[in-house]
């Protein structure tokens, strides 16, 4: 079992990040350059590719094993009527999980991916933060090694999500507190909340941000004090997959969220992750951009439960196929350019 | 064997379509609301449900046989200097094609689709069409003959593309005729062409669209003068599936370009047909959007094949996932919105 005992041994772990393999990402790009159709044509298909190899360390990388991890928690703050759901609703839709019952068990199942679901203490919600911070060291701690616990080292590809009533509140406020810009730069309408509901949102975050303005300028501490059990999880396992040579899909907001005050430590700290999908959550496309990330799908989806992440899974098994499947132009006599 | 007898006869079978099934659209909607989910909040996947629906004429739309067709066709315009490959490779990669070495092959087997793939007539390029119509009233409704026979009225979705060196020319030429702008609007740099055979592109285009002005108010004038066969083969493939009640995805440039007559003699044509992806190739966005086509991708590919159509199947087989396996809020004990 890993274990996290203060905050800064969680940071040096944080700073002990290795580069990926230069020569599996050179080996991708020279045999692509030699297979049948025209250079560059597979587009961004070959990029994922040179990218699974890098992080994987292999030239020809693959998907035997994909894992879906959904992270799940409930939120003290949701008192303060951030959702139109009642927080009941997040041990539900744990239940409804486990019957294949959602979303995500549809699509984890189109990937080929392994699903496994992961509530965190649901009896205990965190600290409305608007109050107090959400999670004391301990707690932050403990959720950050469940996470970390949860990524086996011989998975080829990890898909990470959340399910929690409240989190678009949490990963607002989190994302505010790294990037600046308040309630209204961040909130979105999360589940689907009214215009007076958004309102209250942006408030609720605006009032934490300035309780807790000590807090700011720590990335961990901004994780421990606004986030949630299932961000702070999400958090440790993308610190898991970067030990353990594994590329890291991203879902939506609240997963980009959780995932960003990595890079506040190690700039490069997401390089190993990709983000599956730009969500219709508002404050997304902003948080994309400060964190670097291109999605590479665009459709709409406000969901979380990794269902995005899992979406994109079929693209890279497209382009692993073609990297690996494919003749070359001397293999079938196939005329190059003149 | 279908008989287009002369291009009345084929114009009036673009004229006699059918709008698909508003009831399985608005029952696909309906069941919607009731899944575990917030509403909506699948985004696109939930609207492509409900066009499946639609066009299959089924409230629960299904993906059970999907077939990939792609045509090749030989261009007399190459001897322009409009592409840096050979002639000789459009047979070459039909041949690629049938032992499994391209990147369709590999992206049609992810998709779990059966290919096939139509050369027409290789042996017999279409004139060049700076000279003379590209094709003879003849030789463009037999095309069109073979793309509409080659289309299966059990297929439950249809994926078309095109192999053809020479052709984005062909396709560029199409959309100035239909559309207007001239060469430098429409010609792109199709399999890599150079600054110089970009420019030598867009004049013979230009070229072309002079000798041929007094065809340009003729939809399958414009397909016949300026297209080529693979090109007309598509035409008639998209027109069978809207007869047989399939739904179809549109590839990348050249095949947006085949399909764009249709519109043109009935404005709702293509209202079966999705646009699996936004091409890199320069002129696809402003046709998409003259024909009001919205990607489901954005991957910066341009290899044709019906590559990019193929590799968005996954993303309706999840859509159709979702829809088919989600448990409703009843169901599962979910508590909905208060």
């Amino acid at each position: 079992m890993t274990h996290f005992t203060d905050l800064d041994t969680l940071r040096a772990a944080c700073l002990n990040l290795a580069m990926g393999s230069d020569s599996a990402a050179a080996a991708v790009r020279e045999r692509q350059a030699r297979l049948t159709k025209p250079e560059g044509s597979l587009g961004r298909l070959e990029e994922l590719v040179a990218w699974l190899a890098r992080w994987q360390g292999r030239p020809m990388p693959r998907l035997d094993r994909v894992e879906v991890l959904v992270f799940a928690g409930n939120h003290g703050v949701t008192r303060q009527g951030v959702s139109p759901y009642p927080a009941t609703v997040t041990a539900q839709m744990v239940a409804n999980f486990a019957n294949g019952g959602a979303a995500i068990n549809q699509i984890a199942g189109v990937a080929g991916a392994i699903l496994r679901v992961i509530p965190l203490d649901l009896d205990h919600p965190t600290q409305d933060f608007t109050q107090a911070p959400a999670m004391d060291a301990a707690d932050f701690l403990r959720a950050v090694a469940i996470g970390y616990e949860a990524v086996s080292s011989n998975t080829d590809l990890l898909c990470l999500g959340e399910m929690g009533i409240g989190n678009t509140t949490s990963g607002a406020a989190v994302a505010a507190a790294l990037f600046g810009g308040g309630g209204s730069r961040w909130a979105g309408r999360g589940t689907g909340i009214d215009d007076a509901g958004l309102a209250r949102k942006q408030r609720v975050i605006d009032i934490a941000l300035d309780r807790h303005a000590a807090s700011l300028d720590d990335p961990l501490r901004i994780a421990m004090t606004f986030g949630g059990k299932e961000l702070a999880a999400i958090l440790g396992a993308t610190l898991a997959a970067r030990h353990h040579g594994t590329p890291v899909l991203l879902d939506g907001f609240v997963c980009t969220a959780a995932a960003a005050p990595l890079t506040r430590l190690k700039p490069d700290a997401l390089d190993h992750a990709m983000l599956a999908h730009l969500s219709a959550e508002a404050g997304h496309r902003a948080l994309a951009a400060a964190l670097g990330l291109h999605p590479m799908l665009d459709l709409g989806m406000r969901l979380g439960e990794a269902s995005a992440a899992a979406l994109a899974v079929p693209l890279l098994r497209a382009a692993i196929a073609c990297h690996t499947g494919m003749a070359t132009f001397a293999d079938a006599s196939v005329d190059n350019r003149t």
